[in-house]
């Protein structure tokens, strides 16, 4: 499937049939300690980081992923930063302005809980920009994307893919559920009707900005112990292919002297 | 002359021979005045802003410029940042981090004393970045003053074309004149003898970073009253271009009622 003809509705959310719940669960946990012992090294290299950008519709589960996946992990090295509604101080600025300030320094992991993509997400479903406005932040995501990479960033984009049906019963568990009548907001009946409309706009940004250098991964989140899995391995794989090293001690060995 | 065959030494430092400095300066005062009421109208209409980028060799005056075309228009709408060497919190992120940080909000005019130029300008002199870091620096800062623009900040670019000869000689006054001699810094001397290679990095930025939408303006500067004089007239024609504009009253007017 390329880009053009890109259709959200043709991906799967959720496991593919050959997948066992278990044996996932168990090779996710192996992970976690893998990522221990790497983001261990990128912290001590300090000279590259890690983004990770993870969008998704709403009761997409992008919460309880960063609980499931980064919980073990040295909290001294791992930062996350959830975009809210912008405040009036952030909008008197270009739309990359608040987002900029919260890149991760070298040898840091940072994770955006929403992110500049929101910018041509909600925007357009509200009818706050127009098209060409969108293409304009197309063009300057990619640029800012392509300046964090090559000032030794490695950028991951994860969309967290859950079906209507899904949403719609997680938006009504909200309701119904003791335990999750917290997260419940005005207008979450009305966001579970958006679901066609935010598919739109996101096939959209998978689109304009998903050069080969800097691809979306579009991870199955109907069940969120698969969600876990796969997003735990593209970063795991992603910190291996960084060949991560300790730096030389500077302690002179007795030897050396 | 076009920017392939850009040549510094081709252009004047200095006054055409029919400007006479009291007229000028006469003039200068009143495009003051003008300035004055020209950044109460962008500060009330809030809704786009100014970005001054001030360039120059060692001892080309951009202080003294910014005293001279600035002083008199209400500090709450002006702000100056000068940029120094990167700290090492700056250096742990991509070049234009921090320089996003101090971009100006809607209503404001933000000057830059040295800027984004610094890291293709010293670095290159300097040799701490190979051609090609400076070619993808090039192409970052363009998208970046891209970005403002169509955010609605009006940008502009100015160099202080100081001679070889005037830069020898303002440096050399900092040994020599009691009232200057705070400024001398350690390697002065060694500053005076760099001029051709600092040449040589400000022609490639003229070469790359000079686009039709966004321009360097070269301002002759070996005589200060003249320098001022071409940044302030230039920065009130921009502001008559943006063509500001007081909001209507938010208060109902009586016979409105």
């Amino acid at each position: 499937m390329t880009m053009a003809d890109f259709d959200l509705t043709q991906l799967p959310t959720r496991s593919p049939a050959d997948c066992h719940k278990e044996a996932t669960v168990r090779q996710t946990k192996k992970i976690r300690q893998e990522l221990i012992e790497l983001q261990d090294r990128l912290y001590a290299e300090n000279r590259r980081s890690v983004l990770i950008i993870l969008q998704g519709m709403d009761a997409s589960g992008k919460d309880g992923l960063i609980r499931r996946v980064f919980s073990g992990i040295n909290p001294q090295g791992v930062r996350v930063h959830s975009f809210k509604e912008p405040t009036e101080g952030e909008l008197a600025h270009d739309f990359l302005w608040r987002i900029h300030q919260q890149t991760p320094a070298r040898g840091m992991i940072q994770v955006f809980n929403r992110s500049q993509y929101e910018d041509v997400l909600i925007t357009r479903v509200e009818h706050l920009i127009d098209d060409a406005e969108a293409q304009r932040r197309f063009e300057a995501i990619n640029n800012f994307e392509q300046l964090l990479q090559e000032a030794g960033t490695t950028v991951l984009k994860f969309y967290l893919h859950v079906s209507e049906k899904e949403q719609r019963e997680r938006l009504e568990e909200r309701v119904t559920d003791p335990a999750k009548q917290w997260k419940y907001e005005a207008g979450d009946e009305r966001k579970a009707n958006q679901w066609p409309a935010y598919r739109d706009v996101y096939e959209d940004v998978f689109r304009h900005c998903s050069p080969e250098s800097c691809p979306w991964h579009i991870v199955p989140a109907d069940q969120n112990w698969y969600k876990a899995h796969v997003v735990a391995k593209t970063l795991r794989d992603a910190l291996v292919a960084m060949d991560l090293q300790y730096p030389a001690s500077k302690v002179k060995r007795w030897e050396d002297r």
